[in-house]
């Protein structure tokens, strides 16, 4: 296949949806970019922005799509696939850009009609902002985008959604749902949660003498809420997972504390695990 | 008294010692800056990189300062302070810039000369990095510099440390010794532990895939073992006290997610008090 995608189509041109379509068209990376959205004004925004050549609220315009991007609230996205696989035409390939995978990779790779090629798909970005009018390219430029093949995924298909991913500026990774949920769990809905949770306990003196510690928390907090809790929701037994292993690492801090264990050994753990990170940059 | 601060001492060239000295002399807003560490050699780095005017190893040349900053480990501040002290000259001041307060201003309000004014100060600032050699003015400027003033404190020496907290670009903020204790518990020591935590608890994978909100706990696992044990060993009591009402706020988010309590309600009240934070800003 060529490096050009042919027409590819975004359903739901929200933050993550618009940024997609602004990145392919800065770059020239698709022939046609085609949003539809539920929201004619959301449509008219990603219009005015660049971020879609055209558009509208009826998935009939995604006929012609080789490549359709669902880009909607975690909650609606295996309704909105099945509709928009039912206009989608034979050889297209679907993907979406929901933080959990397993249910969602599950019932379509069971529902969708075999003429559409399904892989699920996260890319591992976001802001606090909400919609096609705080799109920005650079929001995924440089992050991993998850992709989650399963036994009934097509490699052809795998193929092109990696170059896709790579048109974005992103970084393909590829794992089980399985895998990617726990994954996410850890590093993504625990840091949230955990962020909600240290916003909550501070007083109110709290807010507006931040160093740069908490402010990294308040910013995570002041993410979107009904994102969120679809996504805390819908990888709710990851996420209890991760909840439990975090909270025993409270436990053995906490201890330290009280000279049970050595806190420097932990410390030093953690700050060794996170400079590792920071190693592979 | 004048805007340009006379002499001023520095003892402990570290990451934040120096970056207040080179906050100072790019400012040219102290007469002189008079450096002294137990290390020859950051003295010396110090002396590069123009954070100090003059230096040594010996506390003896800060027999002619006015203000002098104890920038020394939190463990070391207290008998630092009490050395430091006995060379200074009557009516001079002496501040400092340890993270944890009640603890070591009420052995200093005890211990040191009357001659010496005393005030426990705390910059909220600060970064993954160690010594003279990563220090920034940029560090400094636009935080908050925290105060803690007591019954014993000369008001006349509060109005000098506050000239030079305003000359390095920082916000004074003026609060009880326990007080401050129990605030930055909640918004630095607390977070500090959360993250440490979080990286221990996640697995291989995690790291080297993140996003920015793991990625901002990976920052801050990131800072100095033995500054952040001895931090959170001296702020103790306060600190037990915030894991113990964030254990609460994680058992009501767990609890939401089991469908006991509502997710969005949580969610949305600290996305609410984060947001207040910003609107400060």
């Amino acid at each position: 296949m060529t490096e050009r995608l042919p027409v590819v189509g975004i359903v739901g041109v929200g933050l993550i949806g618009a940024s997609i379509g602004l990145a392919l068209r800065q770059r020239g990376a698709a022939a046609q970019v085609v949003g539809v959205d539920t929201d004619p004004d959301a449509v008219a925004v990603a219009r005015t922005r660049g971020a879609i050549d055209a558009g509208g609220t009826d998935l009939a315009v995604l006929s012609e799509a080789d490549l359709v991007v669902i880009a909607v609230p975690p909650d609606s996205v295996i309704q909105t696939a099945v509709q928009t696989a039912a206009v989608m035409k034979r050889g297209s390939i679907l993907t979406d850009v929901a933080g959990t995978k397993a249910a969602i990779v599950r019932v379509l790779d069971e529902r969708l009609p075999s003429r559409v090629r399904y892989i699920g798909g996260h890319p591992m970005a976001g802001s606090e902002g909400y919609g096609a009018g705080m799109a920005d390219a650079a929001l995924l430029s440089g992050r991993p985008f998850l992709l989650t093949p399963t036994a009934q995924t097509d490699p052809a298909a795998v193929a092109v959604v990696t170059t896709l991913i790579e048109q974005l500026g992103m970084q393909p990774v590829l794992m089980s749902p399985d895998d990617h949920d726990e994954l996410v769990a850890q590093i993504s809905h625990l840091p949230y949660l955990v962020a909600i949770a240290a916003v909550a306990a501070s007083g109110d003196r709290a807010i507006g003498i931040s160093g740069p510690t908490f402010g990294s928390l308040l910013r995570v907090a002041r993410g979107p809420v009904q994102l969120w809790a679809q996504i805390s929701r819908g990888n709710r037994a990851a996420l209890k997972r991760a909840l439990e292993r975090f909270r025993q690492e409270l436990d053995h801090l906490e201890r330290a504390l009280d000279g049970e264990e050595s806190l420097e050994t932990l410390l030093t753990r953690s700050r060794q695990r996170a400079s590792a990170d920071r190693a592979e940059e």
